[in-house]
């Protein structure tokens, strides 16, 4: 099995596509646009769903379930949120297949079983749960509402790549209802921060808090937060977004309750997801040349261990050796395999563990046996070093926190020297050309000045950072009067 | 709020959608034989989930993901299979939208966007899965494929019902590849077991487990095997099937592999798949007329507590003793929640969460905290006691046992009780009528003798049990020999 990735510097578009098939992430399939999610990448989506999970419910949330489909006219009631989604539906049109009569061998449309309202594969729930809503809520003792969902979506995207923008994709998208707007704030930005926090902790990616333009934001939304962050090649990536919906679907489903002032009230809304796209980011953040890079605390296998032996009786002693390894290991809670398939040469395994991002590597021979150690290899670095058999899961277990630790240094490091402030269009130009990253600039606070820089440069406002500073300027483009500066990228 | 349930006695059928509905698992949507799993409903199926999940993890099954569509070509290579779902699939023809040209509010589905080839939305995933193991498959060294799905699929049903039958449902389906016949079966019936086992275990739920008649197959499958189980009505519910595939999808999709004796031989198959349908069984086995009754292996909630007082000095002695007390139920794992709402009485919490079929309930007055008890109920029986403080958590742990026990026992006292052996026409139809419950008939093997009974009695062929034992006799029907009994029932 030959494995060989493209480098970065080569063709860095290939290099992701071979990692995620090679890494045995995920593959196409023969729906267009849709992937299949092999194990081992569903094994990384489990983990980083089950932290998701964990943080939903610490912060009061619980999970349900809502249909697949939305009725047109239930779709197309919230005008803003139907127009952003209308061109990239997948829709439903009948629902039963008959024998062809002029071949019958193959099954055609029955074209007598049409749907009286067409169905539109969900590409976002906000219609159907806001629907759901208005029977859940009459006074202000309902509220609020903290549910979240984890399905599938489908939007019919022209050009698809795996986990980055994919016809159908899995996500979790959490719909909230309050009684005030103050409250459905506070929310949507608690609910940025648990994304933020995922993503610096546990995926070892850091990333900027900020508020997205007009342009960019949600179908439907008041203000859209997103969280991004910086790939390798200096592209950004939206990694998280979470959405003020202010009383626009109350509005659009009448959904009124009655208040503590025992008034009839529009409810207040906020609507947040992630989808599997992070798993693009995770590969694109931390990976190289020789394969996946993947943080510890979401890796779906944090260690492997590989004998070295000749004969049965060297085998043996391994064996027994790494039984005791594997426990100490196991009751640390760390994932480990032993790999002593004899059909495939120590070498091989190496390459392909390196492959797979498998954080630690444990190589044991039957001379480290007699001097009572054992080979480590991190993959982060690729360093090894011969650690002592005694107290090697503790080891381990700092050496697992450690390349955590690195892969996040690394990862905000890239992205401090990728972080410019610019004054002047030519600079702004080529900032974006020579080094790429995010650019800092002044904006004259238009959408007409953000398309045509969009038109001239490809690169879009990622957001107006949190934590901005107000500092007056001149936008880059148009030299009007700014208040403040704004995140410019080129983009995923 | 009014929370009456109709009776069992009343209407069967009412009372299974009240506690549906007014327990809070699930509720009809706006989309025609939809649900909506509600908060409640999703973190019992969640339980489930989480359970079968372990258990298939522990039989060497790993998770992956593939498409909700499957291209017409596809859904139609296994004949069997296409023609069995054919009747009830919904079809994606369309990708998109536009605005109405003759009435600009609203949007029409786009003629010039209709797809080349139409998308199946995934009734079952055999054909899309299978397809793509093509891809994975070479040799003998790529066997066995042991993967797992957690999925929404849709199959268009005429006439639904919450969980049991519904347009779209939850479920998994398990996939495997297979280099012999024999191993394949092995698979098929280790999972069949699973199935049993959560099914007793968890849902308190006894089962018989059985092969299907031909008429009664998975549609593609070579011997569907499942578990029946019997609700208080006397009819028999499907909970599960494992399928032995034999080679018929590797046929259809040309899926071979290199044998051991480097010849080109067709992969075996089997599938297996539990749904959102097992919360049906779960209500319909063990609730009353109080409410739902779910067992405490699997309760979103397993503990309530609610405190009796009178003013802020009672109350606030409550709250310290129930601090302690949902420490210590913590430590143990117990989930608990503490219900000190003070809009609501304690006879409206304790109506409600009888309805919701929460197991144990503690009250805690004043009077009880001097005397250092707690009163006790349990769900199932009704049966109240008073209990020290000292050691309640212990003992509320073995009650959640006895709890769990109690709820198998009566579910099987009653299998046992409406299980008859009959041997003539007119006590089988007299017992179906009178008694109803699993009948043990001898039947000539015809698929027309079997259509002929579900024509005039509405009973079919349950199972042939696995444990059934070879016995001649007379078909109760047609009078021509037999060899062994076999199950009917009228099912849901």
């Amino acid at each position: 099995m030959s494995k060989e990735i493209t480098s970065r510097s080569q063709d860095y578009s290939q290099w992701y596509n071979d990692l995620v098939i090679k890494g045995g992430l995920a593959d196409y399939s023969a729906v267009r646009g849709c992937m299949v999610i092999k194990p081992y990448g569903f094994a990384l989506w489990e983990n980083m769903r089950d932290v998701l999970d964990k943080m939903f419910k610490e912060t009061g949330h619980q999970n349900a379930y809502f249909p697949l489909f939305v009725p047109k006219s239930l779709f197309e009631a919230e005008e803003k949120n139907a127009e952003g989604f209308a061109k990239e539906c997948a829709v439903v049109t009948h629902y039963r297949l008959k024998t062809d009569p002029s071949n019958k061998g193959k099954l055609i449309v029955d074209p007598e079983a049409k749907l009286e309202e067409e169905l539109i594969v969900r590409p976002t729930s906000e219609a159907i749960i806001w629907n759901t809503y208005k029977d859940w809520i009459q006074s202000y003792r309902d509220l609020p509402i903290l549910v979240n969902q984890w399905a599938n979506v489908v939007r019919w995207e022209m050009r698809t790549r795996l986990f980055l923008r994919t016809a159908e994709f899995l996500w979790q998208e959490g719909h909230t209802a309050h009684a005030t707007a103050e409250e459905a704030i506070v929310e949507t930005e608690k609910m940025l921060d648990v994304y933020a926090t995922f993503a610096e902790e546990y995926m070892a990616l850091p990333v900027v808090k900020g508020v997205k333009t007009p342009n960019e934001r949600f179908a439907g939304a008041e203000d859209t937060y997103c969280i991004e962050a910086l790939m390798q090649d200096g592209k950004a990536l939206q990694a998280g977004t979470s959405h003020f919906l202010g009383q626009n679907f109350a509005k659009a489903f009448e959904v009124k309750f009655l208040s503590r002032e025992n008034k009839q009230e529009y409810v207040w809304a906020t609507s947040w997801g992630v989808s599997t796209r992070l798993i693009g980011a995770l590969v694109m953040a931390h990976s190289d040349d020789d394969g996946l890079v993947l943080p510890p605390k979401i890796a779906p296998l944090q260690v492997v261990i590989v004998p070295i032996y000749k004969g049965a009786e060297q085998k043996a002693k391994i064996d027994a050796k790494v039984g005791e390894i594997i426990s100490q290991l196991k009751a640390m809670g760390i994932s480990v395999k032993y790999d002593d398939n004899d059909n495939t040469r120590p070498g091989w395994k190496f390459a392909e563990y390196e492959m797979k991002g498998v954080p630690v590597r444990i190589a044991l021979g039957a001379r480290d046996l007699e001097n009572n150690v054992a080979e480590v290899a991190r993959r982060d670095t690729k360093e090894k070093q011969s650690l002592s058999l005694d107290n090697l899961a503790e080891n381990i277990q700092k050496l697992l926190n450690d390349i955590q630790q690195n892969l996040y240094q690394k990862a905000n490091t890239y992205r401090e020297e990728h972080t410019t402030i610019v004054d002047s269009w030519e600079e702004f130009e080529k900032m974006l050309d020579e080094k790429g990253g995010f650019v800092s600039a002044h904006w004259d606070g238009t959408p007409e000045t953000e398309d045509a820089i969009k038109e001239k440069t490809k690169a879009t406002i990622r957001c107006i950072p949190l934590n901005n500073t107000h500092e007056e300027g001149k936008c880059i483009l148009t030299g009007k009067p700014s208040k403040q500066r704004v995140l410019f990228a080129r983009a995923y």
